[in-house]
């Protein structure tokens, strides 16, 4: 492979070009910003290095996806997912240059969507672009796959995948989110968590009431209030029947990979301003709530007065955004269904509920030989053993190819906590990105020498 | 008492006059708009009356009173209550002529504050002034108070009742807010809720989280709600200990008029959009709950995402606003005490109190000569017996007078529910100014043959 690294040092601020180009291309999906163009960007540098690409229109006038697939030389298939949309940049005062003008200060370059996505999508194309000019071909055949919509919920992804699921299927999946931790460990990611996402509301009067009538009229608030109230014990334990009935067990191996994790609790405290942990847990316990263990969140909650000083009303409604974070096996409509029979048995039929998202979830096992394979890679390129984390706490579309597609699923990236992602001076490293792309090319190569089965 | 109610008559387009020069200058507490020119115009109004009169700064830099006094044949002093502030005028869009440009169409005059209490003011001006010119002079001693700061809470009274005890002492006092019901009958109300608001709130981070971290960090929102559950019982009754404590029983008078007030349910009902009553409360029950007892109100709650559509976020912080209304002998800072230690003993010493107010609550007594004297002459000018509130439903300052002065208060007034007072279109019609002014004669007269004891 040391042909393949030469070429990826050789060409770094060819590549590097390549991410400030797609940078400067702001592509915004939750403020639509940046859809005239970005998306002919990405097509254009997915076909600069030899690939056969295309603008795919998402369903319900979504943003479009980018999709582009080359012949290699074994007949395995290799799946890359990315996405080219980002974060807003807001808030704009917080960053030290223009998010879409990418610059240089020290070993960092700085703007928005340099790590989160577009830093990964330019360090698989310097991989590419390396087995193409070296060894004149692709090891495998090749399909990658860039999102338009994955910072906005990933909300019509489900349709397309079924839509276009012959062209997308694939023998395995490269996932964004990889790299290195804090310790500079390798780290791989199996899985993402499912979400349900709802509104919840009560509705009690035609309007507000002075609330002198608080005594007679029913009262919107204490109504949510005793309706959510019913959900979760104070630990967290989530009340609705049949809730955790499609929890997978956790395996002997997950349960090993998460006490195996570095514990990064402090950091965590610290960050929320010294906060504490439920249920005062602390190790594994701690890790294994976190990645492994849904819950009940409330997002948001508002109703009545909330200005300044005072205003004696009886609200007319109130209403709650909640999710639900789940694991498998568990599915969204279904624990849709549990909240909507618990609630109507508990004498809360009036209490409304909206559904706004649903995501399943996903984790490709442990022991799987896509797994084993990335943990080798990573032990060759980054010549440590790899922190691997059964499922991310997060959520994001890994179902639809692991799960409706059925190929297994992990990352590899350029990821170091250091990055900033979603938050303003988000930036990377020279180092980050070349170690990136060269996992990437590895990743490639092993493929197609064993497979994924 | 004909030649006084003769004078009235004759001299009412004056009167009016008067009103109409009242309500043309806006005195908005809650803007603090008109205040430079309404307490002198007030002021002004008194004198010519014979009053000697003058302009009261209030503690902590409140809006100013206004203070007028005259002797009389009997040695007994009167007290008239009256505010001069009014209501914002806002919605501007849904009042038919300008706010403060009274219009008269048909047999209404429109106006912000022409019922509410500025109509009161001129009601018994023009009583005054009767007495005045047929008389020579008033009957009793007479104080005319108008506060300048009833519509915003009346939050700097009880300190410029006690600085000003000897000005404002009396042997009795007439209050606002009384008039004729919807089916014509006199109203006659003795006495006023008292309020307790508070602000509640839980803050457990330093930062809004990502709701990944729900697992493991602790909610603000979930505790606030566990916080909240505690207070209140779904059928409306208060769990903090001790809260019905000092709650006077209802008397036999006081029931018996209960029974005795009309039924207003369907309208209630009907004006909220056909809302049930808590407990399925009617009739005399209904009321009892309206008038007689206290409650624990949700006004208003807020934290974490409130947009459109999903944001999964752990919220810091979360508040809710809470009124207490009280009935005698509660007291707002015991309740607050007691939901203090409340809060403490069943592990929620996390969650912060913030007082925003405190209003004492009062009652006259149904069986005092003054409620029995006002009742007599309410027979005299409306032909009719009164309907007599032991209470009303809301707050107002009149503990500072009944309780901390020491005398009893009853209301005689203009009011009638089709005065639309707080709402866009608010009016008076000359009879209901009429009889007003009427009934205010003939209360001085009687107060200074018999006293109110």
């Amino acid at each position: 492979m040391q042909d393949i690294y030469d070429h990826i040092e050789q060409h770094l601020d060819e590549s590097i070009e390549t991410l400030l180009q797609l940078v400067r291309q702001p592509s915004v999906s939750a403020q639509r910003l940046g859809f005239d163009k970005a998306p002919e960007l990405v097509k254009s540098k997915l076909e600069e290095v030899g690939l056969q690409a295309e603008i795919w229109p998402t369903p319900n006038d979504g943003l479009p996806s980018v999709f582009a697939s080359a012949s290699g030389e074994s007949d395995r298939t290799l799946l890359f997912y990315t996405h080219y949309d980002v974060q807003p940049p807001e808030p704009l005062e917080l960053w030290e240059s223009a998010p879409f003008e990418p610059e240089r200060r020290g070993d960092r370059i700085y703007g928005r969507g340099i790590s989160d996505d577009k830093g990964n999508i330019a360090a698989r194309l310097a991989a590419i672009r390396a087995f193409q000019d070296v060894r004149g071909g692709l090891p495998s055949n090749l399909k990658f796959f860039a999102e338009g919509e994955e910072e906005i919920g990933s909300v019509n992804l489900p349709g397309l995948v079924v839509e276009r699921a012959d062209e997308l299927s694939a023998d395995a999946c490269i996932w964004e989110g990889g790299g290195r931790n804090a310790s500079g460990d390798p780290l791989i990611y199996l899985g993402l968590k499912g979400l349900l996402y709802i509104e919840l509301s009560s509705k009690k009067l035609s309007g507000d009431a002075h609330s002198s009538f608080a005594t007679i009229l029913p009262s919107a608030p204490w109504r949510l209030l005793e309706a959510l109230h019913t959900l979760r014990e104070s630990d967290g334990l989530v009340l609705i029947p049949g809730f955790y009935d499609d929890v997978r067990e956790t395996t002997v191996e997950e349960r090993d990979a998460i006490a195996a994790l570095p514990d990064e609790a402090d950091i965590w405290a610290e960050t929320f301003g010294n906060a504490y942990f439920n249920n005062e847990l602390t190790g594994a316990a701690l890790r294994h709530r976190l990645l492994m263990e849904p819950t009940c969140n409330i997002d948001g909650i508002w109703g009545g007065y909330q200005g300044p000083g005072t205003k004696t009303v009886l609200p007319a409604e109130v209403t709650a955004k909640l999710d639900f974070r789940l694991v498998p096996e568990q599915r969204p409509d279904d624990i849709l269904e549990k909240l909507r029979r618990h609630l109507d048995s508990n004498g809360f039929s009036d209490i409304e509920i909206e559904k706004l998202g649903g995501v399943n979830p996903s984790r490709t096992s442990m022991t799987s030989p896509w797994a084993k394979l990335i943990a080798e890679t990573c032990v060759e390129i980054y010549g440590r053993q790899p922190v691997i984390q059964p499922s991310m706490a997060g959520t994001g579309p890994m179902y639809d190819f692991a799960d409706v597609l059925g190929m297994p699923v992990a990352t590899s990236g350029i990821d170091h906590p250091s990055h900033k992602i979603h938050a303003p001076n988000e930036n990377i490293t020279l180092d980050d990105f070349l170690m990136g792309a060269k996992h990437a090319a590895l990743v490639m190569q092993r493929f197609a020498e064993r497979g994924a089965t």
